[in-house]
């Protein structure tokens, strides 16, 4: 009989201190959602997130983030990272801070350090707000480049990656993310959608997979309609598709971007979803379909980092923050496809 | 007493011969859906597509387009316009045909004359195949653009048009729609932003909406993320944006355009929209989330031309036509609506 290994906990990062993650972090708990994770973050903000949100739940502060494993499930675990600043819970809610994005930025590091070293068994982040960000000298547009930069090798190369968008009927995996349409159109390389069907390809085996059906969108409408509508279809992801096909992979389109997620859509059994993945060219092709039904059961995943990372696919909602409303679903979501994926 | 007036038929064109057009038509008119229709169109390419779907209704074959009025209703009534191509129904079904695309264009073409000598209460059209309209020499890419210019004013001037695709849920008017998306950006002009907004406006009055809440979509990931993923949204749509409130209309944004859409669904009681119609700068960010859920109900509607049009929000469909399978639910939502927008 061999030992058990102790399951590892989850990371769950605060997110910006003046926007909702720390109290959809509160509210999450309060159901339970969080039990096995430990928080990242400050903990008089996430004792002030309690308060905000009219719970009782203790919230015990950690010394090292091994520690957690001991916490009993009734109370919140959180570990404050090194030179996190002082003064968080005194930032007014709902407002750019540099402060407030620097300690979610220092956050976001541990986490990824902690999952880098095996510690925890992946990471969920709450939502930060770039402007923050950027405002403490951050340059990073958003988690997924940070995280990805997080896990660049010695010799500095960054892995590969691909944000998806998920929830029950549709999952699509991004081309480009954040950069203007302008730029997106620049980015759509035969390299870059090859690599994004391969990623898509390699990660649905994480989710039991292992030949998924991956549609490919077009950039322009219709397809560009065999070429009246602009060629990148024909130049660029049309020869991406067969290259992916020949390496084995069950690839299909260019298909028209109006069409192929309702197609995708699986709401069995009046609407079986033909494909398992949609692989999108821009940041909103692909995010307004799998949003359309509400937010709340949107997760978002980082493909290709060497660690699970799950988030809610919302942001951080500075017009509510504070006030204990904000609902927590798609975060517990992100918590449980993470669970999931983490194996 | 006045004498009441007769109701005047609305045009229905048929469409490709050689797509699902016919088929809809006929299957539409089993349903009742057609009564107070003419068809435009091919009296032998209706028959068919009555055998095709295995109905009996019998085709009246009309000499002039005002006989339409004195048809029983439990005939399908179709008037062929002058100059009809011989041999149509001997056409293979599914393929692209310089014949029938040539076909479509002048069914379409007096549709329009009629609509715009007052023969008719407004015009619905079945799909067309784009490239078989090219094929017969037809340079425009769609109904929209061949309608608008059969519109155009004595010194060829071409009425501001505009395409709203509309469901139960949702309606999106369209700044740009058939170019490609490197195109498209080109053409988001502060000009053609303001007379989208003014077309949506004006048109709401058509369904009974005075001063509709009319959300302006960005370009950019995030609306550009203040200026960050481009700046378009601050260069030219919010501007004009601006200038819309400034004449009085009830425009807001621009909105980040993956969550503009689920935000103005409207599916009450659990989710009233919080806008009736949105601006979309492309054609795919407008019709991802009105096609998601099915495009059975799906309604493309023509705004700004002197007549009221409106089609199913599909195409030909190839791959099924002449199986006598195609769906006439779209159809019938446009019927449905141009009767209603006719008054």
């Amino acid at each position: 009989m061999t030992a058990a290994t102790p399951l590892r906990p989850l990371a769950l990062t605060m997110g910006d201190p003046c926007g909702i993650g720390p109290e959809i972090v509160a509210r999450a708990a309060a159901t339970g959602a969080t039990e096995g994770c430990v928080v990242i973050g400050d903990v008089a903000v996430m004792r002030r997130a309690m308060r905000q949100c009219g719970l009782a739940m203790p919230v015990a502060a950690l010394e090292a983030l091994h520690d957690a494993v001991g916490c009993p499930p009734a109370c919140l675990t959180v570990w404050a990272p090194p030179r996190l600043p002082a003064g968080l819970p005194e930032l007014p809610m709902g407002r750019i801070d540099a402060r407030a994005g620097a300690a979610a930025a220092i956050c976001i590091e541990a986490a990824a350090q902690a999952a880098l070293r095996g510690d925890v068994a992946g990471v969920v982040t709450a939502p930060i707000h770039k402007e923050a960000l950027s405002a403490a000298g951050v340059s990073f547009p958003g988690h997924t480049e940070m995280l990805q930069s997080l896990a660049a090798g010695p010799d500095g190369a960054l892995p590969p990656v691909r944000m998806m968008l998920a929830n029950e009927e549709l999952r699509t995996v991004l081309v480009t993310i954040h950069v203007s349409l302008r730029e997106a159109i620049e980015r759509v390389s035969f390299a870059a959608v090859l690599e994004t069907i391969r990623i898509a390809h390699a990660a649905a085996a994480g989710w039991g997979q292992r030949s998924p059906r991956i549609a490919v969108a077009g950039l322009n409408p219709h397809a560009g309609e065999g070429g009246l509508f602009g060629d990148e279809e024909i130049r660029i992801i049309g020869p991406a598709v067969q290259a992916a096909r020949a390496e084995g992979i069950d690839a299909s389109g260019p298909y028209a971007p109006d069409t192929v997620f309702m197609r995708a859509r699986h709401a069995p059994p009046a609407h079986p979803g033909e494909f398992d993945i949609v692989v999108a060219m821009t940041h909103d092709h692909g995010l307004i379909p799998v949003k359309y039904l509400g937010v709340e059961q949107g997760v978002n995943v980082t493909l290709g980092l060497p660690f699970v990372r799950t988030s809610p696919d919302h942001g951080t909602a500075f017009d509510i923050a504070g006030r204990g409303v904000a609902d927590p679903s798609s975060l517990q979501a992100a918590l449980r496809m993470a669970r999931r994926l983490a194996g």
